[in-house]
Parts: C-alpha cells; structure tokens; sequence
C-alpha cells in the first residue's frame, strides 16, 4: 500500500496537511485556559456545521459507535419502543446496539440499496396512536450502500403524525459533507465523528442534542457513566471536560470546523456532488449500476458500485490494494462480494479522484471485467473539465 | 504558556517526538493487512508491559475513565457488592461510576495522602465468608496525592482469606513507569490509558483481562455495547475491530510499546525513580512535606506537595503557568487549594526536570514561601551529577 | 495550487513524507560525533549512487549551479579551453558561467532536441591533437528538453582521441533516477542536487570527482573558497564541514540514499523508464509530438511535448496551475512557448502519474488541443496495467 | 545527546516548532506565483530585521560563509586593501578568504577576547588619506570569545577620517538577536544566515547592500556566479531565482521574520539581554571569568568562559554532551581548551536557559571545578524570578 496515493475507503477520508498538524499538538494543561481556547471554538465549529442552531453539542474521546450509544443510553429507557429501518450494515448494527440494550426494536426490513422507507415509517407512525414509539432512528447516508435517506420528509410524516417521538439521526458520512439540518429537519439527536466530513482521524463521537431531547435526559435509565450527557455538559459549560480530553483531535476539530465554514458548507456540499457526479458518469461509462436503486438517493460522499454477475467485488478491493496500492471500500452484509465501493467525501481534488477512477479501472480490466480502459475516465473528465470560455466568462 | 517548556502535569506526558510522529499516520484503510501489522505488535506490547501473561489485552478508542467502565460492565451484574477505598479523586470517581452503575460498593474512607488499607480489606475480606464481594477496586498510584499503593500486599490479603473476588486494579499512572505485574501480582482486570506510561495523546483506554475475570463475561449483566470485551475479543482475534480503529494512536502504542521494551521495563521503573528521587530531595530543601504521608508509599511519577500553612497551593499552578509558561498539577477533591503537584512520568531527561524544578521554585520565591532559590535545584542537582571518577568506574 | 497535488515539475520533486521527516530534523551540534553518524552515511550513499566507486565526494550546501562552480573553478585556470554543446537551457548556462569565469569556451551549438553530437565532439577531441582542451562539459539529460546524452559514447570518443581532457558531466537530472556509472563511464566530475533523483528540498550541490580530477586541484588557479574542495575534503575527512552543515538535509539524503539503495538502482532505473513509458504512449494517443526527435534519447525523468501549431505552449502550464491546482513545467529559452513538459522524476506511483496524465488532457481538451479526453489515459493504463493472469504467473 | 534538551551552541539554535513546520513544506512550483507569495515576504522581513531601509537584501542558498564571499566578490578587485582586525575564529576566517581572493589585508591583531580596536581602525584610516583602503571589514559579534564590537563608533571613525571606504560587517550571530542598525550605522554590505538570530535551520546565506556598494558591483573585477549579486537582483526584482531557491527555508523566514517584528525588534534584543544577563549572573556566582574582557562588549548572544587555571575547557563540552546529553560550544583557535561557550540566542525560555545552567553547573562540579551546585542557578533565578508585587504593579 503506497502512502503517496490518495484513500478511497468510504472514511477514514485523507487528512489534509493542515489537519493533520492540527492534530499533532505537544502536549498542552488541559486544565488550563489554553485548552478552552482550544475547545470553545471547536464545539461551536461542530455546533454551526450540524446547524445544531438552538441544541447542545457534546464531544465524546469515542467513535461514531459511542456516539449512537450515547444517544439512545442517555434518552431512552430499558423496554422502551424504538422504530428503524434495516437497510444496510450501519443501520443493522443500531437495530442491533438498542436490542443489546433491552430496548424494544420495531424494525422495518428493507432492501439495502433503497432509502428508509418513509411511507412506511409514516403508516406505523400513524397507526401508533399511544405514542408508545419513544424514538425514530434513522441513518441519513447508509455508508455500506451507498444510499441517503430523506430525513426531511420523515421529519414531515412524524408532524403528520402528530408523533413526539425522538428523531436520531446516524449522520456520520454525511455532516460537513452533505446538506444536513439539524434544526430545520427537526432532528433531535445527531451523531456524527471526526473521521469523515471533518476529515480528521478517528477518535471524536459528536453528538447534537435538541432541547427536546435535553429534556428526556433526567428520565432516561439505561446506565451510563463514560458516555453521560449530564457530566458532559456540566464540564462542557466550564470549557473542560469530566475526564482528560484529547487536546489535538479537538484543535483538529476547530480547525476543520473552520476551514468548512469559511469555504461555506454549501460549497462544500456543491464540492462533493461535483464530485460525485465524476464517478457516477464513469459507472454509466462503465456501464455498470449502482446499489443505489432511486437516482434521487444516491449518496454523494460514498457510491456503491454492483460488480457484474459471475464477479466477485471484493476481488477489486484486494487487487487495487495489493497491485496498485490504492484502498477502495469492499462490500458488507447483504451486499459483500457483490459491491465495492469509492468513498469520495472530505477533501479530494478532481485530479485526485481522477487518479481513483483510472485505478480502478485498471483493476477491473486486469480481473476480465467488460470494460474499456480509459472510458470512465473520460466520463469523469467531462465532468470536470472547464472549457476555456466557459471559465473566460465566470 | 510556552510550547518549548516541557509540561510537569500528572499526565498526559510530555510526548517525545518519535511518538508524535508515529501517531501522525497518514490514513490507511483499517480493513487492510496493514492495518493488522501496526495492531497486532501494538497490542503484544500493551501486554507485555502489563505482564499479563495468559489474559487477553482489549484496547478501545477511549480514556481511562472508559476502561474503569468496561472493567465492571463486562464482569459485574447490578447490585454486586465490590469493596473499594477512597483515598483521593480518582478512587473517589471509580466509586462513584459503581455506584452509577447499581453496584453495591462497600467504601472504605481513609485518608486522602495514604495508601489503600489493606490490613482494614483483610479485616472485611475475611469477614465476607459467603463471598458476596464479588470484586476489590484498587488505585495503584492515586495520582491526585501522589501515593501508591501495594497490590501485591492486597493479593496475599485475597489469598490468605481465601476470597475469589475479582482484583480490578487501576494503573493509569503506573503501567509503564512504575513497577507492575498483573500475572504474577494476580491482577483480574487491569486499567490504562495512552497519555501516561506510554507517553502518547489520549484516546486509548487499555483493558488487560485475567483469563479468570474473562470466564466472568457471559454471566455480567451490566449492559455495555461500545465497551463490550466480546465484541473486541472477536476482533482483535482477526486483527481488528468493531468499530473504526484509531490507527494512528495504535501506531504510537506500538512504537512506545517498544522503545520500553528495548529500554527494559526494570530499566523505565529505575529511570522514574531517578528523577522522582531528584524532586523529593528538592522538596526536601525546600523544608515542604509531601502529601504522601509514608515513605514507603511515595509514587515516582507524581509528587504532591503540601503548602505551608497560610499559603494558597493552587496560586503556585496558576502563577507557574502565567508567569513562566509552564504547567504543573494542582490540588484535586479534599486537597484542592492544599497541595499541588510536580508529575515526572514518561520521557524526562535530567535538565528537564532542573527546569521544572528550577521553575517552581522561582513561582515559590514569588509568592513569598519560606524558600531559598537554587536551594532545591542543588538538591536535585546532587541526586543527578555524577562525579567523573564514578562515571570513570561505571 | 492545491498542495494535495503531486508535482508534475522536472525538480524539485514530490517529497516522500518519510524523507520530508528525515529532513525535520532538531538542532543538534554539528560539532559532536552524532553529526558524523548523518553524515558519514550520507556521503557514502551519495557515492554509491554515483557509482563513484574511487572518487570522493563532496557536497555543498548550495545548489546545481554551486556544483557546476565549484566542478570547473576547483580544476581549471583562466584561459583554459573547454568544449560544450548548446542544446538546452541548461547546457547554454553552464557555457554561460565558463564564460563568466574567463574560461575559452568552444561551443558546439546543436538544435535543442538532440543530444549532444558526439560524432562532433570526437571529430573536435581528435583535432585537438596538442589538447588544447582541458575540459569537456556534457548535460547528461537536458531537463529543458527532455533528451538524454550518451554519456558512454562520450567516453568511448575522448578515448579513442587519446585525449586528456577532464570529462564533467551534468547529472542534475538524471543521477539516481537514470543509469549513471561514473566509474565506468570515466566521469571526471559529477554534478546533482539534493532535489531530482534524491526527492529532497533543494540546498545540496553534490560533486564527484575521480582521482583524476583530484590531481588538477593544486594547479587550478580559478578563485574560490565557499566552493573550494580542498577545504571540504579535509572537513569530509574529519567527518564534518569547513563551515555550518545543513543537518536535517544530509539526515534526508543519507535516508534517501538508503532508500534508492535498498530498491536497488536497476530497479530504480526501471521503474523510472515504466512511469515514462505510460507518459509518452499518452503522447503518442494524443497525436502530439516530443521535443525529443531521437527515440534513443527520450528522457526517463522528463518529457517536454511540442504543442501544435498555433498553440501556446505555455497556457497548458498556466492554465493546469490556475484552474487544476497541478504544475507542469513551460518551455525555456529556444523552446519558450514551444513546448510543456511532465517531470515524472522522483518518487511516483502509477496513480499519481494517471492523476497527471488526465489533468493535462483536461486542460488540452479546454484550450481546444486537437485531443481525445480519456485517450492519453487509455494508452498509459495500457502500460501500467497488469491483466491478472500475468500477475498471477509473477 | 537526547533530543529532548535544548541546545547551548551559539547557533544553529534551538528551532521553534512553528519555525520547523514552516521550512517543513511540500514541493511547490517555485516558478509559480505561489513562490513570489512566499519569497517576497520573506525578503522584506529580512530587510525589515537588518534595518536596511533603502538598500537591497539577497538571499543565497548558501551559508554565512557564502555570504561573506559575495560580499568581497561583488564589490572588490583582485590586489584591492581591506582592513580588518584578527580577534576570534569569525574574523580570522574572513580575513583568510580576503587573502585567497588575492586581496591585500592590512590587519589588525588584537587579542581574543577584545572588540574591535576602533581607535587602532581610526589611526589608520586617517593616515590612508589617498583611500588605498577600499573596504573596512567587522565582525559585529565574535561567536568564538562572545565578543560585541562598536559598528556604531567605527562609522563616526570612517566618518571623522572622511574615508569612503565600504563597511562590511558580519552580523551572523547579532542580527535578529541584538541592536544592529545597517542605515543608521552606514553598513555598506551586512552578513548574516538562517540559523542564528531567525533560528531556522542553515541554509540561506542573507546580504543586505547599501545603495553605496550597489554603485560597486559594476566595477568589481572578483569572479563570481553562484554568488553574483547582479544575477540575483534581476531575478529578486521579478519575484524568482536564477536557480533552484530553497523554498521551505525561505517560508521560514517568511514566518521567523514576521514573529520577529510582530514581537518587536526592541522587545527581542531586550529578551536576549535577559536571558543573557542571567548567565552572566550564574558566571559571577561560580566566581568563573568571561574571555569577554570589557563589560560593554560582552555579547547578548554567546558567553564564553574561562576555565579556571589547570582545568581544561573542552572536558565540560564533551562531557556535557556524553553524560547529560546537551551540547555546548567548545573554545576555537587561540582560545580552544581555556573557554567553553553558552550559546543564547533565539527562541530560550527562562526554564530553559536554567536547564542549561544547571547542567553544566553539574558537569563541572562532575568535574571538580571549585563550584557550588545550585549557586550559578540560583544568580539565574534572582535575574529570572519575578516577585508578585512587581508582577502584580506591572
């Protein structure tokens, strides 16, 4: 594996170089003031990029996974009843965390490849009168598949419902990477990590928390200690934290927070489309589909692609590593051997990903697959490319 | 505050630069065959320098506050009694994450400056005949007072009384400075973090379990998910895990892992002792007491030290930092604004401690105490100079 | 200029992260024996590379243009005759500075595409029959054109001329990418920098110089002292400098010369000529021509293409830096406006020199280059590619 | 030698870490406009901390002594008579480098240890009343005895002589660290390098010329190229180099040359006092003698001591490094084995200068020396130390 070229693993994504000095930090007094000048910024850099406008937002030294534990250990109760969707590895593994909880999971099995199904979220919603669904989770860019769900219009059919229940949202390949509004959607946990949209290493759990869900905190029984919202915010408010910190994952974290914010996290989202727009024209080119079955769902941080029939997908992954050095994502669950995936979030220029196109395409011609070399390349150049005059008058 | 002094906090360390450059990576794909090579030598080195021997060594993304809690969610169930001494902040807060767990913790109080009682848990083991303590916290070295405690002692005391409790022992400020044999001193599950022994940024919370509190695991029922061992167990079987690794503090704790390997673990303990004997000679001079009340008991990696009567001990910090840019510990719980405290673990040459020394004794002149400069600087300075016909004959 | 890019410039090269470290290095006293640990190894890897296997080396800390300096004012006298073709931009500034330094230039001047004309050299070496000429000068591969001299055949004609001169040779950019034997090529004195073959920042002047050329020192009567061998061999000796060495540079190049070692030079050498390979069958797919004309001589570390007619060759340079963030080298001196080049010299994985390959077609296809988008890449992943039954059979 | 200590050599300095990331850059096209974003700053840093107002700055890529060279290269003629005083290894060397470029030196032998005899420079120059002497040659600091000459009171000299001749002083180890006036003091041709007072790595080789020197280049008949100021102003004035620029150091000094005027210059030299001014303080307390035999001329930047009758000063060097791991100066030419060198310039905290200070307090009690360990420290401290009432009125 050469560590010249870029990742292309649906996250951990590369690390600017900015960042990653950021991150390398010598050791400073965490109990000092030169750490809340540290992490002040941060949180409210992580705050702005969830648009968590009128929430709290807690920082967890965990991953993604510590994130979702704290936000259903630190709302919910044991037997409580929850309502999911199973369409992927991430949303599987939820359903699955909660069980292991004693919560009471009603879960919605759909194809992976398909968005939560809303309509049919919005039919037991309904029918659940009693209000006796205590949370809704949902997982707004199923990394395994490649797949974005609409949490808006969930959000429009628990109103539609009249339905209190808590909305969380697993968004950690999609916040500061894909259009997400906390506030707006409604959404009353939000979870998200370092390692994706804010391009650091792994190491940070972030969790956006509405005031509705501020106010189930005191109720909430399931035990929890580590991951306690309560020592969190107490220690957050004084600028610390409950136990030690970890200082340079955070001032990667402020300086990230920025870097998205001064470019605007619209561009940043028009970024990562264009983007993705290169590769999906080279899988047409290739003339191969998607795991994403609904246009309007296909992600724009991560594209699963469907190997053709007789292929084995996880072949591409091993060989783009091991021939070319280069790290593609390989399929899970329902999906492994028959998807590899191109992780494309974070920050990634076009020749960047020029150069994830051409290897992969590479590594398919060399395991027989019908392809032409250089044929999603050119797709993808077209994308990218700017014709003189079109640049001349922009 | 100055980033070429060196910091004197009880953790984390000052970090040599070998390790911040090994926990620098760049991303690679946690999935791949590299990804087991930096692992699996980082989680032999974590065992080695715990000397578990025939356990299994867990290693989360994490602090040490995280591996308290996977130490009892994996091996208790609620309501088990467990035995436990307060004698400073951090044994106060294991007692308290207990507690929060729903646990039935029978706390000894002794006073803060003194070491675990272990004649007053022989006393209460002996008296448990029906075993309902099903397990013994201990805090090594009680960082907030600079004492260590003798475990060793505390298992003969479980051995002569025939008890089976489990023997949970926190050596976050220990493991890696101070000597430590979870084998041989029969320790069920032993706690660290990167940030001290290891002298690398926090985030890893390392958990080394007994084979016997491992036969413990299916019948805990204490809800855990992120900290479940069997999860990790599973994984780190196959060279990874769960969840997204955090690659580059693993490449650091394979690359500490080693350099106190090749140094000798004796080596590293008599190296800590040097220079903790150098700052209590200071002390000393100084004509101050230590928190520690008994010899025997003083931690070569922390040093409290008490304020003369009439004197603010957490002035020296806040002075030490302003005023010379340079960071020192103060006073935690019940001895808050009455001592504070010089930490000397991990990589510290014998000038930088001078000038921790030196620095201190400045802040001291400052505010008035009854000191002489150069006077502990002299003592230290005793302790480390080595008369050339002595360095001649070595 | 996106710094996530790799470099497309013949020099400075992109820098392996782990030489850039090696480079990083701490102030440490370059009067102590640790200094001599860097660069003793240094110089011997500089000498390997070279194959200046009874020669000694040298090496300032300035650039190219020291070295070609310190090369004739170390071994010639004013008025000395030295022979030089003119055929690139480099060539002309080393005839420009003989000049300068009062130095009797006979320039043969040669159309900038060719390489030097030995058949012309020999006719002028077996003229010389009282050896007027001290000194012949070749560039061993014109980095403003993309053409590489046959430096044997240099050898074989001053040989068969019976003539004495002193050969020195311009290896800036050739030596440690392309084969270079200067012992057996009977090379007087050798010239390259830290930041071609080595992939290091600039700042190193490195000279090789036979036995031969040791024995001209005491004679020469050019002025000098930052440049003066005499007093760097007498340092070199001793394991140091006659003045401040730049450490963290030695420490890159004593880790670069290791590096190319342990590869192995032929494989070095082969792996150049790959990465080449695909440039110019890119080329070839694009309809365009190399400014090199002869196939013999194409350059391994840089290809400097002829823009059609009626375009200017400069804006695919302008155009890639402003719109793509990459850089691309212009045209220089005759070739302004001409042509642009690739330098694929360095360390370069196949992806990265894809990345480059489709962002020129890119700009090409947007300043309306008569050019297929895909095409250029097409041809280069046909070289690179490797069908999986011929990696099988590997 | 640990890694860890801060160096005592009187250059190249401890660097800043900020200043280490700063030269630590990835390649860019340094025919780009991103290079002239970089060098233009930093050359006008560099005139801002020489104080040349109205003349022009070159930078070299080159060291001190490359600096020294092109001062007498561009400005003198073969047989022209310079003036200068032998009074350390720095002036000595100049004067050597005169003398192989066949100028004819009127020297001064002065002994080591004093400043530059401006009387003995006055009586000559006003004897020289048909101006044979064409440049007046200083070295502001001598590194070798610590040693500050008065440049100020040899331009009223040249001054009250009415003598045109150039003044070229070499302020490598004052300028940046120490007052150093170039307009103001009629400095003709100021020499300096990265590594001393910019606390950078070596490399860059800096000349500030007065508009009176410029009017010399012309005619100066000493060959050059590398070193030809003519070559590098035309490319200067245009942004560029006329061959490969060290770009990472030159973003150095971009960043070294900000922090120091952004602290202001004034600030700086009195911080270097200090520091200094607590050395010296430490001397006095072991009853030790400066080789600086005039209070007025004891340098700001490097203290060299005596060694007491007997004892020979070259042991404290090496055993400083071989026993404690930190380096110090040894004494050079005339004064080798009777001083030791404290260097104390850049960036040194107080903590730091007293880490220094005990270690060698250590070494020569190691020794024998008749010194009292703590007392050197303890002179330091009551320099350093800051009592709360003066604090608090400030």
């Amino acid at each position: 594996m050469s560590d010249q070229n870029p990742v292309f693993i649906p996250g951990p994504t590369n690390i600017p170089e900015v960042l990653r000095r950021a991150c390398d930090l010598p050791t400073i007094d965490h109990r000092s003031a030169a750490f809340a000048d540290i992490f002040v910024p941060a949180r409210q850099a992580a705050q702005a990029v969830m648009k968590c406008e009128t929430g709290q937002v807690v920082i967890f030294p965990a991953t993604g996974t510590g994130a979702w534990e704290a936000s259903i250990s630190n709302t919910l109760s044991p037997g409580d009843r929850v309502l999911a969707a199973r369409h992927g590895m991430f949303s599987h593994r939820w359903i699955d965390m909660c069980q292991r909880f004693g919560l009471d999971v009603e879960v919605v099995n759909e194809t992976w490849g398909n968005p939560l199904p809303v309509a049919e979220f919005s039919r037991i919603l309904t029918a659940d009168t009693d209000h006796r669904i205590r949370a809704v989770l949902a997982t707004h860019n199923e990394t395994a598949t490649g797949v974005t769900s609409d949490i808006a219009a969930l959000r429009t059919a628990l109103d539609a419902a009249g339905h209190p229940a808590l909305l969380m949202v697993d968004g950690v390949s999609s916040i500061g990477s894909m259009d997400f509004r906390m506030e707006e959607w409604g959404v009353d946990l939000a979870v998200t990590g370092s390692q994706k949209g804010f391009m650091l290493p792994p190491g940070l759990a972030i969790v956006g928390i509405s005031q509705k869900a501020l106010g189930h905190i005191d109720q909430a029984r399931l035990p929890r200690t580590f991951f306690d919202f309560r020592d969190m915010l107490n220690s957050h408010a004084a600028g610390g934290y409950p136990y030690t910190p970890p200082v340079g994952l955070l001032n990667g974290l402020a300086c990230s927070g920025r870097m998205l914010l001064d470019e605007g996290l619209e561009a940043v989202f028009v970024r990562h489309r264009h983007i993705a727009n290169g590769v999906r024209a080279a899988v047409d080119a290739w003339g191969l589909s998607l795991c994403a079955r609904e246009p309007a769902s296909r992600s724009d941080t991560v594209t699963a692609i469907m190997a053709p029939a007789g292929f084995d997908a996880t072949a591409v992954v091993s060989r783009a590593a091991d021939t070319y050095g280069m790290a593609f994502g390989a399929g899970l669950g329902d999906v492994a051997g028959k998807v590899f995936r191109i992780g494309h979030l974070g920050s990634l220029s076009e020749p960047m990903m020029l150069s994830g196109i051409a290897t992969i395409e590479m590594v398919m011609a060399d395991l027989g697959y019908p392809i032409m070399l250089g044929s999603g390349v050119a797709a993808a150049q077209r994308v990218y490319s700017r014709p003189a005059q079109r640049a001349a008058a922009a």
